[in-house]
């Protein structure tokens, strides 16, 4: 299985470099596994990163009212110290809906990694993605946890990353190195999720791990920002799901005196952190269920950040966009019609909608273009989709993907 | 072409008749006529509706920040007295993003309608349906305006019907009659649409006639009120249009004393209004495109209307929900978890969801049930899905469509 390839990317990388072939454990201190413990038929279905240290840690949930009882079990965790030394992860079962029993159940799982790694219970992170409403097979999980422990290595990447994985075709991981006070700093991230995504978080886990001194509160803080304009800003179809999660851990092992927003490499640790979520949740966008391509929607002259969003996600969100990129069809008066919806201040004749570099709107009306051209830009496996409100200074970018026979055929027939 | 079919219907008719065979222009006074005036390639693409009164009238009009021309000018003409006496439809072109030059187009054929029916310009409602951003072939609609006025006719309808329909698979129309002080009073209503229909409107036009005497601010109230319950509770695929608009005309020919809320006959006659609308609104979630059912959502037991509606439409309007239906999987999974983002108000272990009949969760938690029992539930032409929240009082209903392969093609190429 590849690690899913994002084509091109408009980012910068100033300030930090990446890593052409980024780890989970990169990070100084961190460990991780993954195994098949037969919550699937076949494939690796439990994981675990472990920290040498307990690491200043912060996690962001779903907003669905149906919280899956992992999600429950982390969050009691995390409140006691904001800290965080291991994260036990299956796929296979989302115990989601499952009651006192699956609450029962997460807590069974965060005790069993307590006992292995002889930390805390409440230093254990868990989280389940998978099938909804079924009871874990606990007495499964329990008993292969032992032996995950003791596989725990830094080469451990990859086969955290397959366990961690549902219907995602390729593995989600990122990673880039900055300096701080001249030390070096590394930051990595590894997610899933390919269907069920969708603004305010989806089936979408994503793990990030660094070195650097950090405390949980500047940690946290980062972590909501940097979350809003990345893992909230892609949409597969539209729906959120119940066991959404990112957490982030900081092992501190690099040295350095405490990262806070007073610090002078502050800036670039943030930018490096986001760029990392931001090239996460592309990689989670293009890998979305059926998808052929990523599309990458730029909304640029908005009044306010909010209404940048909106309109961002209208178009990326839009079932009729997303089959007009499938057909590679440049279909500009959908995208228009979703930026009317939107609900985006904005006066329809100062609307510019671009295709890749092709001009196919102006003034709100229809401009004389390359037909040929704007439909090659379709057919690119980025497909860049750039709409100016002319209206103010605030901008956003929202990422998701075309609608395929595929996405109909993968979820008319996901338990069957 | 048949007409849509609803194969069942759990409305009362209690206090008025449905009609077999509907006609736009049952309701005294009304003649229509449709014709193929060259903006499709073969099909008809005019249509007229003519009141030999000048009716009082009511419209409603789309959301969308982008409004096509002919809302421009009908809601001008509107707000001269809000009446009526003919509309003007065409399909194949939706002159929406036409700039000036569209909006004069819209005038034109407004005029073109005055002149043939010697009845002042304000008096002409205008509509259009089809392709975005493309001019009107306007030459071609004012050379046809004669012919197709000389052609009105009480037999008219289905030629009118015919008229508006783009990606239709059938006629939308719907008639019930009732008594108003002793007096025959008719209801009847055409509409079209099958794409891009979400609450708020959308490619959707609903015309609406009838003889009753009411007032052009009872009626507009009555309008809104019913589009609140009807027309803006489907959705086929999210997407709310440029051209929406349904429009009501009232001939008085009837003959009985006005009808307001303080008429003995209100109630009567507000629920036969609602029942046409409502009828009118699940032709058009029937057909959405590529859709083999009907999905109606009930959603009872919230706290409030708005929060029941929204929950009614997130789990109607969910891709993952839709495409189970399609592959009749009773996934009462995506069903919880869509009401879990509706932001409707919730606590989770009180839920309760059924499909057909069968209970499949009970206390937010799997019950029980007969698999095949449910599987056939999602087998119905009708596909009747039941969210009891426990909460409250209050319910709406949505309704809306499966997500097949056949939307995916029909999509990915509707220009080509």
């Amino acid at each position: 299985m590849e690690t899913i390839q994002l084509t091109e990317s408009r980012e910068t990388t100033a300030g930090f470099t990446t890593v052409s072939e980024p780890r989970i454990t990169s990070p100084l201190g961190f460990t991780a596994a993954g195994m098949h413990a037969g919550i699937k038929r076949k494939r690796k279905d439990l994981g675990l990163i472990r920290c040498e240290v307990p690491a200043a840690a912060a996690a962001v949930y779903t907003m669905n009212a149906f919280q899956a009882a992992p999600l429950t079990v982390t969050r009691e965790g995390m409140a006691v110290e904001s800290r965080m030394q291991a994260l036990l992860v299956n796929s296979g079962n989302a115990n989601a809906c499952t009651g006192d029993e699956g609450l029962a159940d997460a807590y069974r799982m965060r005790k069993a990694a307590a006992h292995a790694l002889d930390v805390p219970e409440h230093l254990i992170g868990v989280a389940s993605t998978g099938v909804i409403g079924e009871r874990l097979p606990i007495g499964k999980i329990i008993g292969a946890v032992p032996g995950l422990a003791s596989s725990l290595a830094v080469v451990g990447h990859e086969d955290f990353c397959r366990s961690i994985l549902t219907t995602d075709t390729g593995i989600k991981a990122a990673e880039v190195r900055l300096h701080v006070e001249g030390r070096e700093v590394r930051i990595s991230g590894v997610a899933k999720g390919s269907g069920m995504v969708h603004p305010n978080m989806a089936t979408m886990l994503a793990f990030m791990t660094t070195d650097a001194v950090i405390e949980p509160a500047p940690l946290h803080g980062l972590l909501r920002e940097v979350t809003d304009e990345s893992y909230n800003m892609i949409t597969v179809d539209g729906d959120s799901s119940t066991n959404d999660m990112v957490t982030a851990m900081a092992s501190g092992l690099a040295g350095h005196r405490p990262l806070t927003e007073n610090h002078p490499d502050w800036a670039a640790f943030r930018e490096a952190f986001a760029f990392v979520s931001r090239e996460l949740a592309k990689m989670i966008a293009r890998d979305g269920e059926g998808a052929t391509r990523l599309v990458e929607v730029r909304v640029t002259g908005a009044t306010t950040l909010e209404g940048a969003r909106q309109a961002a996600k209208a178009v990326v969100g839009s079932s009729l966009v997303k089959t007009a990129v499938y057909g590679a069809d440049p279909n500009w008066g959908r995208i228009l019609c979703a930026v009317g919806y939107s609900g985006a201040q904005l006066d329809p004749a100062g609307v510019t909608v671009e295709l890749g570099g092709v001009t196919v709107v102006e003034g709100g009306r229809p401009a004389i273009f390359d037909e040929g051209a704007a439909r090659r830009a379709l057919e690119q496996p980025t497909v860049e989709i750039g709409v100016h409100l002319h209206e103010g200074v605030e901008q956003a970018c929202a990422w998701g993907c075309d609608l395929t026979y595929d996405y109909v055929r993968i979820n008319a027939s996901y338990r069957t």
